[in-house]
Order: C-alpha cells, then structure tokens, then sequence
C-alpha cells in the first residue's frame, strides 16, 4: 500500500468524511440564489479535504468524530481560495470558472465572506468558544501570511527562513487548527502544513497540475518566491532576474536543471520528518505517520 | 434638543460606546503587523458606531450592556468596508486612502477576512452559539444583498420593491442584527435599517458626504439604480438612460429638478415611522423613537 491508500484506509475515514460533505452542503445551501451557487461551486469543484481528514485522524476513535471542526476548517479553506481567486484574476480552478468570472466580483467576495461566517457559526453551535477562537486566529495567520507574501513579492533576497515562515502564517496554521480542534498536536499540524507548501510549490516549478488547481508555474509568473525559485537564483542570475520580475521564458527549465528542486523536496522530507516525531501518544499514529509521507510524495 | 442629541443623552450610552471601542482595539491589535495597520486603520477611521449604539439601545437597562454583540456587528461592518473598496476600487473613504490602496490588495482582503474572523470570536466568547449563528446569518444577507445589488447594476427598470429588498439586506440585516443580539425587536431593526439607506442614498444624490464616506454621486456613477434615481428615471429619459450607463454630466442636477429626493425623502420617513410602530414595550423606547428620526434627518 502506498502511505496514501494508509491514510485513506483509516477505520470511519470514508464515513466521517461523507458526513462532513452533507454538513458543508447544509452550510452553503442555507438560502438558496446566487451566494449558495458560487458555494456550491467551490463546493463541488472538491479538493482533497486534507483539512478535515486532519481532524479526523487527530481525535480519537473513542470519541465523536469532529464533524462541526472538520466542515469549518474546510469552508475557512474554500472561502480563502474563493477570494484568492478574486485578486488574482485567476480565471480557472480545479478545471473550472473562477467563482467571480461566472457571477462577477461582488458576487464572489459575498460567497467568499459568508462561507467565512458559516465556518464560525457550524463551529460555534458546538458550544466551544475556545474552538471558535482558536479559528478565528488562525484565520488572522492566513491574512499574515498574505501580507507577508505581498510584502516578499519579487523579492530574490527573501531568505528562506521568511519564506519557512510565509509558509506556516499561510498553509500551516489552518492545518494547526485541524489537528488542535480534531484533538491533535499543534506543532504536528505546522510542520505538516509546512511540508505539504513546499511540495506544492515544488509541483508549481514541475508543471504538473497542485493540489489548489491553479495553473503551473504561477508563482514565477508572479514573482512569489517560493524556495525552489529561491534556491535556484541563488545559483543563476537568470532566475534571479526573472524572479525580480524579468523575463520568464525558459526559467522553469534552469530552475529544473539548477538542483534546486531536488534541494526543495529534501527539505519537504526533512519537515514530514519533523511532523512524525511529534506523534508520540496519538491514538491514530500510524495514519498520521503515513500522511507525513502522501504529502510529500504526491504529483498532484 | 435633536433626536440625535436624545439618542446621544441616553443614560449609559457613552460608558458603553467607550467599553466598545476597547473591545475593538483588542480585537483588532492581536498581532502587530500589516494586518493590525489595515485593521486599526478603519477603526480610526471611525464611523458613528451606529450599529453597537443600537445593540445598547436595544437593551434592558437592568442588563449587562452587550458590548461584545456591539464589537460584533461593528467589526461585520468594517470587514465589509475594507472589501467593499477593494471590489470598488474606491481610493478614498472616510477621507483617508482606503486600506487596499496603501498596502495592497492582499493586505486589504486579508485585513477584511480577519476582522471578519474577529467579530465572530468576539460573540463565540460570550458562550451564545445562537448569536453567532445569527450573525453569520445577517453576513449571508449582506452577501445576498452584494450580489442583488450586482444583477441591478444599469437596469433603470429596477422596481422600487426590488431596491427596498435590496436595502433590507444590504443595511436592515445588520441592523437587525444588532436589535436582536441587544435584546430588541428584530422588525424595528430591518425598518430603521430600510430608512437608514434611502436617507444614505439621498445623500448620494444631493452631493452631501456620506455616513459610509464614499464620493457622493457615486451611485449614478456605478449604474446602482436607487430610488431617488429610480423615480427620477421614470420621470426623465435623460436620466434613465445615464442610470443604463449613459453620459452622467448634468443628470444630478436633472434629479433633484424632479422631485424624485422629497419623495424619496417620504419613502424614508414612511419606513422611520414604521420602525416606531414596532417599539411596544421597549424599555428605551424615547431613545429608540428619536433615533428613527436622527437617522432620516441627518445631513451627512
């Protein structure tokens, strides 16, 4: 079995994950019109739903699976990719019409900001205020981590320590939410999350379609540095220069012949290592450990 | 005395106001960083706190007054007017650069997103699942009434119940909101919030600055058919026509020639009296009364 069909074996995943579907879908299809479609899009456009696969694997089979965590940890997830879409302009997602191509900008900011506030309200009928605290910060990590990206933009001399910690305000602090609401260890969920970003920003330099769905090689387009882009100007001024904001063409081939990309994954590896030594006492180790590992050595 | 100046003699109201602001200060300075600066920004900017003011209006003076559904509504206020300049590209509010413009859009939809998140916390807090739940309900209104407001956009066919729909979910919803979370009547929230934006809009149209601080004229400008321009346009083909997307130079002045204000100004005080009609019981009903009339009445 590959560590990916472990994690997908694990005992009431498939259960748990369909209740979480139904509970997403009373989230978005409170009212029906044009919010509850953009909704629905996001919603059935899928993804992994690594986040409350998270907290699944986070509690313990002797207690309540964490429907409620794990629907509000992925409409915080939707929504975030909802208004991304926005200032990006990114015009297609998971192979699909960005929310505001199809409906216009107002429309998707309002999908955006209500599956926001529905996350909070599934969370609070739980009747757990620090729940709800606690996704509220890790909501203000993502803005963070946003703004540190804006800041870092086209900049070649971002260290990698900033961009370590870019990675944890914007991926790593809502897979802390999943493992700390699911029942888990925080820091498991920050270094998971850490290693999960630099493989997708690895899969950007690749080529291959990511996991967000959004169209290979943008982070150079955009000039975010990502670690592989990093690594690579440190060696090539080519890269260097495009990653300033120069031209682009031919950049992913340097970057793939640089060993930079090869450098990326073993740091990825290095932080999915860092996540399993920190599973002492969890009740589903072996399914935590084994994510450790699909995170890291999935292509898409 | 004004009503406005009964309203602000309320027994209590400006402890309360101040306990607000300090719960919006700690809501807002959680971390230092860009997203604090946005934050803190609107929170400057200031606004009349109208909707925490009638969450303690709402309330039984033999309550504890309800600041933290007063810090709730008011931070659902400032999100939407953070990502409302971003979808606008409005580049002044409140005369001061609205956030996006001085530290980008990330920033801005992040700073929009986290006070979002705040204002949920905020209420999580109080241990009321039912309040948050609530709110996140009046946020889908805002949503709904964002996207209503979109599909009206040019159309001088625009029926006047279509904009008062629109009107009670873009303004009543908050409103109502913060009568009920106060401990009020939820019909009295939804009329006052419908009074509030015909007046609002007026405004617009008189070339008067703003509650919300926007341009005046901005609603001609936008092609958002309001009732002043709604009547005016069944009057006028000049107007309708720049309602539809048209020349605009002159038309203000060719609305305010058609006695389309003094019947929106009826419209307004027609809703204000109907929010008095629902004030049975209220223990700060002289209060509630005045306001009705502070909010038609006002100037800017």
């Amino acid at each position: 079995m590959t560590a990916l069909e472990v994690v997908r074996a694990a005992a009431g995943l498939d259960e748990y994950l369909a209740s979480v579907e139904a509970e997403l879908g009373r989230a978005v299809e409170r009212r029906p019109g044009v919010v509850a479609e953009v909704g629905r899009g996001a919603l059935d456009a899928g993804g992994k739903r690594l986040r409350p696969a998270l907290a699944f694997l986070s509690s313990s089979p002797e207690d309540d699976p964490p429907v409620a965590a794990g629907a509000a940890v992925e409409l915080v997830h939707m929504a975030t990719l909802v208004h991304d879409d926005l200032i990006d302009g990114a015009s297609v997602r998971r192979g699909r019409a960005a929310a505001w191509s199809e409906h216009g900008e107002r429309a998707a900011k309002a999908a955006g900001d209500y599956l926001f506030a529905r996350a909070f309200s599934v969370l609070a009928e739980t009747g757990d205020p620090t729940a709800v605290a606690l996704l509220a910060d890790s909501s203000l990590a993502l803005a963070r981590g946003e703004a540190m990206q804006r800041r870092q933009r086209h900049d070649p001399d971002t260290t990698v320590d900033d961009y370590l910690e870019r990675c944890a305000l914007k991926t790593g602090a809502l897979f802390e939410a999943a493992c700390v609401l699911g029942g888990g260890s925080r820091e498991y969920g920050r270094l998971l999350g850490i290693a999960f970003q630099i493989a997708d920003d690895v899969l950007d330099c690749t080529g291959d379609t990511i996991e967000t769905g959004k169209v290979p090689g943008t982070d150079l387009q955009d000039g975010t540095p990502t670690v592989p882009l990093l690594l690579a100007a440190q060696e090539d001024p080519v890269v260097r220069d495009a990653l300033a904001g120069g031209p682009k063409e031919g950049v992913l081939v340097r970057v793939a012949a640089s060993g930079a990309l090869d450098q990326s994954r073993e740091l990825a590896l290095h932080y999915a290592s860092e996540a399993r030594s920190r599973l002492d006492g969890a009740p589903r180790r072996d399914e935590l450990e084994a994510l450790t590992r699909a995170v890291v050595e999935r292509r898409s």
